[in-house]
């Protein structure tokens, strides 16, 4: 076979993949795929004004261009997490976490690892973060000298109020640290309305990218105090920004065809419209995978204003006939790839509105999960 | 333009890309590139399925499928290695470092973020590391519990004498930890010749993937001891490697496209007829540039018999008119790509053998270098 048709075949059979209703890997558009066609050397001119752009843009999601720095970082988004905690927690500080879900557990989680001091102030998985605690809780112990909160918590997929967290944050003067995993670039991220030390993303959630990096957007003036807190080499953000700072190049070895699909991935979120365009798509996948799930009899976890337009856990129907992974696995086989439900309590299943397709797409999934359980009794 | 012709017009201009004479990221085939056209959830059973034959297949080329476990990690080849000797080196432990250049020393650093004891023997970057002082130390020395070595130090290009440093630390019934960055998949590692207990690699060197992941082959019957070792969430082998037996799927976010890409990669290394068909090609590269440059007036930093054909180290032209970063550009230019030189008190600069390409781009290269620097007077 030539090599043109090999790659024509590649094509369609990446046109035949499942659409993959999950929080990331997510479907992502050919043409961000397509640019990682190319190898470039690392400290090539061309890579490094790319990944220059890229920093920059995505400072400007947050229109955080004058105030924050963007360390970009190998590996997955829990990766950048771990970097933001220990390079923002200096070794005599303390973490107050507000806790809601398994991300928020594993901040706890990563200060045990790294050996700094972290209280938690825990509300149920279908609950948002207490901001009421929050408020007591920073006037009680002047120990505390940052908090940390989840965004949109993929466990359940609540969206906890940042806005009250921050401003509260802000009032008793402690600093802010956000997981932003599954909102940067879709939920409303300002850091005039949502002023923060620092927070963690990665490129393959509402960035509509591949997996390989994330990114720490942090603070510009209080950054040269973070120098020496970082536990790790390779998680060291300080080193991270100094060399790039000083060389345009990242420290060690880039995922180089990861930074050239999110470059992609960046232009396509401008063609929507920025953050306003994708929030509005988003919503419209989850109202259309909502009202169809409902009409199916399915319940959600969340009341509708709790919900984030990211992530829909639905509970899973006590009739004894169904059985998840039957449902899955047929649904895959229909090409829909769903995601099992992370709740420590109760049974669950989830559905993503996030990735590269909109309401037609979502309905035409919504009409598989009928096929699947009316045709098979589940 | 349609779908198909864009991606066409990615096709032509990728073949028209810059050949990578780097330490990596190199030059991968079109075909390495085009696994990355898909998306897949990463608990999907294709995608476990794929990431299980990646990792036993690792742990085959060096002959290691039933002694040693494969734990991949996200990240850079220096994730990997930091991993390696945190989760390798209890608290108590303390490491001998033998050092030649800057992947050496990058180990000692590591030990003192992770705040472990390290003793170190350092030889010039053209000289191997000292087998003799090693073994001396070993004797002296009773409270070092690990040795670590790096195969190819990428610095110069030398070939460390990985073998004898196996048996010398075996003899003194110590454990052996090798960075195998430039060398897993081109130069013979065998855990046979060369019994060790931990090895760090990443796809984007000999294996000649994309960078974005690395992994760590470690002993089976040590690694249950490991449990508790690491210093960091993200980069804890022994939770990643739990996990992984347990449910099949990484414990955060994998980097999918670069384990399909990876998948690729090592079936072409098969069809090359594994590690030794690749050293072959590597070696006639090493060879057919060598001799060129000779022929051009270059010295190589190494003698022949200490130079691994891995990445070759050129001293810097004595004459005034040589200009590194013009030479550089201009090079660039005809496609070519070179690499700098690492070395701490001797102007030079690094041309690698390594990548999707043979003797005859090697000479073509060759043929541009003499055109840069026959036809400006550099």
């Amino acid at each position: 076979m030539s090599r043109n048709k090999k790659l024509k075949k590649a094509r369609r059979s990446s046109i035949n993949d499942p659409l993959l209703l999950t929080p990331g890997p997510l479907t992502t558009s050919a043409t961000v795929k397509e640019a990682m066609l190319h190898d470039y050397g690392s400290r090539d001119d061309y890579f490094i004004e790319l990944n220059r752009r890229v920093c920059q843009e995505l400072l400007t999601l947050c229109d955080a261009q004058q105030t924050h720095l963007c360390i970009p970082l190998q590996g997955s988004g829990s990766f950048a997490v771990e970097a933001m905690i220990a390079n923002q927690l200096p070794r005599e500080g303390k973490l107050l976490n507000l806790v809601n879900g398994a991300y928020g557990h594993r901040i706890t989680e990563i200060c045990q690892y790294i050996d700094r001091k972290v209280s938690v102030i825990e509300t149920a998985e279908d609950q948002p973060v207490d901001v009421a605690r929050l408020n007591q809780t920073l006037t009680d112990d002047a120990t505390i000298t940052h908090v940390a909160v989840v965004y949109c918590e993929t466990t359940s997929g609540i969206l906890n109020p940042v806005e009250e967290v921050a401003e509260i944050v802000a009032r008793h003067n402690r600093r802010l640290l956000i997981d932003a995993m599954s909102a940067f670039g879709a939920l409303p991220l300002s850091v005039g309305n949502i002023p923060f030390d620092a927070i963690a993303a990665s490129a393959n959630k509402c960035l509509q990218s591949v997996p390989g990096l994330g990114f720490v957007i942090a603070k510009k003036d209080t950054f040269p105090r973070t120098r020496g807190n970082a536990h790790s080499l390779s998680l060291d953000l300080h080193a991270q920004w100094q060399y790039m700072n000083d060389t345009g190049q990242w420290r060690f070895t880039p995922p180089t065809h990861c930074l050239l699909a999110l470059d992609q991935a960046l232009r396509e979120l401008e063609k929507e419209g920025g953050v306003s365009g994708r929030y509005k798509r988003y919503e419209e996948n989850c109202r259309t995978l909502v009202t169809g799930m409902r009409d199916l009899g399915f319940q959600t976890l969340l009341p509708d204003e709790l919900q984030a337009p990211i992530i829909v856990t639905f509970l899973m129907p006590g009739e004894e006939s169904f059985n998840f992974q039957e449902f899955y696995d047929r649904l895959n086989a229909l090409g829909y790839v769903i995601y099992p439900g992370k709740l420590t309590n109760i049974d669950s299943f989830r559905v993503g509105c996030i990735g590269h397709f909109g309401p037609d797409k979502m309905q035409a999934a919504v009409s598989a999960i009928k096929t699947v359980i009316t045709g098979s009794g589940l």
